[in-house]
């Protein structure tokens, strides 16, 4: 349970990670949308982060095969199914291991949850692996939004790596001019010269064999106002649920965050303008929501993601089939640094939530 | 659309700030429990938190009927319905304001969603009157609770109000003593003497007729390792649907939230260790969760709540129907910081998200 | 569980016979709909058969209150909340049979599922009653349909009681004529001249202490093609989950029904052609409906009702608490017939269907 | 929209006749659970019909890969994917007619619905082939079944072809023999002797180059009273919304079915009794149900299957593109009776059913 989401554009993922393969059914899709599969394979790719030196060296080729749904290039209105086979999987790396419980890994909650009948190779259906077929997902999802809502900007930007951080943004006008790209699309920051600083503070716990975690800011732009509902079905209920279901997210914020609690009224109720016969407001601490409705401003949000829980270091843990303290270094191949290959995913989720509410 | 939530516990709110009543319908409920009427109006009172010189001056009475679903102090097993009736409304107050929108609050994008056809007054249907019927589903939830699982502990308490801060809590075991109570109930903190700094901060926003924010941290003892799902049907996922529900969160983090970007993976991952034959963690920086599934330790988030829109101070914003900037100055009976009468809440919605789970 | 229905126009029904009161929450509907609570309440009307002499003496005012999501007249797009209070019950009636399991209703089943704790009295939430808040629901529906689909028919028509049969109607066209009305609203026949006999039938019964079933027929005329979802959504498995939600509906068959099972495909199969630029089928076999879809031509099911369980004669049955075989004379109020109370129901259930698939 | 069902047992089903391939994600099996994947593909090869003479000549392999949720043979409580690649697909054969809309079939509908985007290659997402993913969901669910409901049987027999009818059974303890198997499992025949006639019948329509229907019975022994739930959720709603998923089918009943309006109360009804003990009826009009809940009694209901809308015969219908009338004569590979090869997908359908009702 916990693998489907959606009222209106429904998705179900499937697979782990040492499995034959992964993937996502896609339910509710209007029919006659092209879909571009050199986009959504793109999409992978992003996430895939293949021979980007700070992500994990495991070679993933990611490749999608889309087995239904689509027909001369199109969508039918009918589920749209996407595989990905999984390859270059070392399952005898982890049988040796399988009762030492990884610290900070879904392995002995799993394990009380499941009995111990999870698939515990690579974490499983737990693995990270599994933000491909999010990201499938979202690949398609924004083929829908960019036939049904051109001018809907979907985009996200690093703003930390541990203790190295770029600033807030507090004018919203900026992330008019974010949304036409990154100087380096790779590595995506509002300040660009931060690069440098954000990628030696990832090289300095891979010297450690630690690693490192970090904030990725979303945002949409041109999303026009009265998108959302209220209470269960806000736009911060839907997509902080979708968040959440990212590996590694320990915090979501709206707006200003954490930090509105030090805010009085008069400054965080975005006092509402006219500008040249258009409403908008002066700030946007509410982060482009009011009443879990959208007010026309750019939704601007901030994830928190963890350090990768997989490193190199020697850990304390325990021996779950001996219940006895034990140590556990982790072999083979991790990232550092998940931030680096998360924020695709954290667009992707951007995109399946808006193409749900939008649809 | 939104007002409907659950998979097993499935609750639907209902009513308008200003209209005839507003209550809760709950489907899926066992039969057979006691329900304690006086223990679920006591929550409501919580909430109302009547008589408090720091909560808005309106007198809600909030006295809860429950139309069906209990029978001889039990429950049937079929839907159970509380009505709340609306008194004490004076909706002459809002209709010469109606086309100004309140800055903070959902007028302009409720406006947009429901073409000017919401309920107006008051907030209608966003009114944080709302969470009158979310508390409701939530003692009943907590009774549900105390007969499945007496052992599990729902607390929260006050970590900031505006600037004025408690300590984070990093040694779980302080949760075991505090589930048993605070000095102060109506104000739960760690540190009790901080209650009159908190409390100044409060009184000092409403001398400059402003509002102020806060932060509430809410926690769940005795919950066994393995409860959750992977995915869209995380603890993290649910629980926060439910927590941005509230009208006024901005922002939802579990266990170290925000920090967690600064650690190295080696501290974040909470090393497992054997104590006296039950297995737990050294530090609990997860807050109770690994992969969405509870781990044995104590559950533990925190909930940023925004500054309350209404304030006594005018404000710039705009007159909808003449598309015109104006001046607002908001008359009438408002809390001046929500975290006083919203912790509550937030422990109703970990009743409700428990009882989803554990039915 | 099982109260709640619904995608788009999700209804959640709530109440029992001898309870305070039942009733409805409908949330996803689509703001500044005119509600005419006039004909609400009418609908209300024709199912509590006011004055109907082969209808239960019980006097049910079911007057419906909207608590919610109507102001100004119109829908605010906030969940509609009606109640509607029990009068005139006399549970005295039942606390002395309460173990004897009435054959045919839903007691010793129930006391299965709940384990004895659901109320008893009048059946409780199994109650006939409970269709009220069904037609409540049908009736907003309808008002909702009548705004967004004013080209669209919803009737119904009694085909039998007990062996008293009126024809099938081969000729779809014909369905054009009766969705204007019938010579007897109230008994609602394609041949009117069968009423004498029909209501002999339920008289004969009547006479014996007994009851008796009947069938109903009900139509869709003027929805246009594509309507409807293939397999689990098509409008045959959601309108048909509405049908046996129906106390006492024991079967649904589409068009040609189980006469279908004789037929070749030659015929059965509707052969399509253009009648005046329009599409059209020269029979309907298929009762509109293909691959769960419609394609224009009326669609046309029947629902087949069991007879009203409660009867006076004396019925063997058990005492459940002693596990002894008894014998039950069921006293009071009862209809000997509830077609003639049903077929409003049909048509309430044909509205709550095509809004949640319209909307 | 309409491939995804259940609440528990969540299937989402996906494929197009003539498309890479057909499958199944399932969601919220528990973990642990023995899946004999022979006994899977058995229940695929029973609907696959290989080599009866009386099904169509295509020669559909229908071999399962399973992608994930299983591991050392066991369920994970992961999803479990299931994949069945299309073989032997000759598109060629549809280009041709695709702008004549196949009598009977989905073709018009689904055009409307689709605005002519959907595969039309065999149906496409419509075809009865999307019944080989139902089965494996089925197959599945009997493999829980079978684990956490040992005295749980389901069957299926032929009721009639045609004008050929089998009798009804009315003395239930019939099925706790016939739970034991057919004299023929291939053709499950009440009274085996009704074979050759039934064949006839078949026999006869292929001679006209036409089609012919049928009844399936379906059943369920060894449920203990109490499963199901009121309105929305009862067994009846359930289980019909899974009916009417399967192509072909246009008529559900439970127990009397439409012969129930033909009772009086005083029989349908149903006298409890006690027997050695047990609690039981005398008759089963009600089908093992009664308020939507089981009794304890045989759960019986019987679907009426359409003739197969693909014959040989000369056709009356329309060309869309000209909208012009026009003859259609269908060649290829063709069922002339999907009953024999329908009854497999009925039991899978209960399977799902009460899987999704008994996790």
């Amino acid at each position: 349970m916990g693998s489907t989401w959606g009222n209106k554009f429904k998705v179900s993922i499937f697979g782990e990670s040492h499995g034959h393969g992964i993937g996502a059914v896609i339910d509710g899709l209007p029919s006659g949308i092209d879909i571009d599969l050199e986009r959504v394979q793109h999409e992978l790719n992003r996430r895939a982060a293949r021979g980007n030196p700070l992500a994990t060296p495991r070679k993933e080729g990611d490749q999608i095969e889309v087995l239904s749904g689509i027909f001369n290039g199109k969508t039918t209105g009918a589920p749209l199914a996407g595989l990905i086979r999984n390859e270059n999987t070392r399952s005898g790396d982890y049988a040796k291991t399988k009762d030492l419980m990884r610290p900070g890994h879904a392995d002995y909650a799993a394990n009380a949850r499941y009995g111990g009948f999870q698939d515990y190779r690579g974490g499983g259906h737990f693995s990270g692996r599994l933000t491909a077929p999010l990201v499938f997902a979202g690949a398609i999802a924004k083929e829908i939004l960019t036939a049904i809502r051109p001018e809907l900007g979907i985009g996200s930007r690093i703003v930390s790596i541990g203790d190295v951080k770029d600033e807030p943004i507090r004018d919203w006008r900026v992330y008019k001019t974010l949304i036409k790209g990154f100087e380096n699309p790779a590595f995506p920051l509002y300040h660009a010269n931060l690069e440098d600083a954000m990628k030696q503070a990832i090289i300095a716990a891979v010297a450690d064999e630690d690693s490192i975690g970090g904030l990725v800011e979303g945002f949409i732009t041109g999303l026009e106002p009265g998108v959302g509902n209220p209470f269960f079905e806000s736009i911060e209920s839907r997509l902080s649920a979708l968040l959440f279901s990212i590996p590694a997210v320990k915090g979501v914020t709206f707006g200003a965050g954490f930090e509105v609690v030090s805010l009085r009224g008069s400054q965080a109720n975005d006092a509402l303008r006219m500008n040249d016969g258009q409403i908008e407001t002066a700030t946007n601490y509410n982060g482009g929501i009011n009443g879990g409705i959208s007010n026309g401003m750019p939704i601007v949000f901030q994830v928190a993601f963890k350090p990768t829980p997989s490193i190199g270091k020697e850990q304390q843990t325990i021996n779950l089939s001996e219940r006895k303290d034990a140590t556990l270094t982790i072999q083979g191949r991790h990232d550092p640094c998940i931030v680096v290959r998360a924020f695709p995913v954290v667009e992707a989720t951007i995109a399946i939530c808006m193409a749900d509410f939008l649809l």
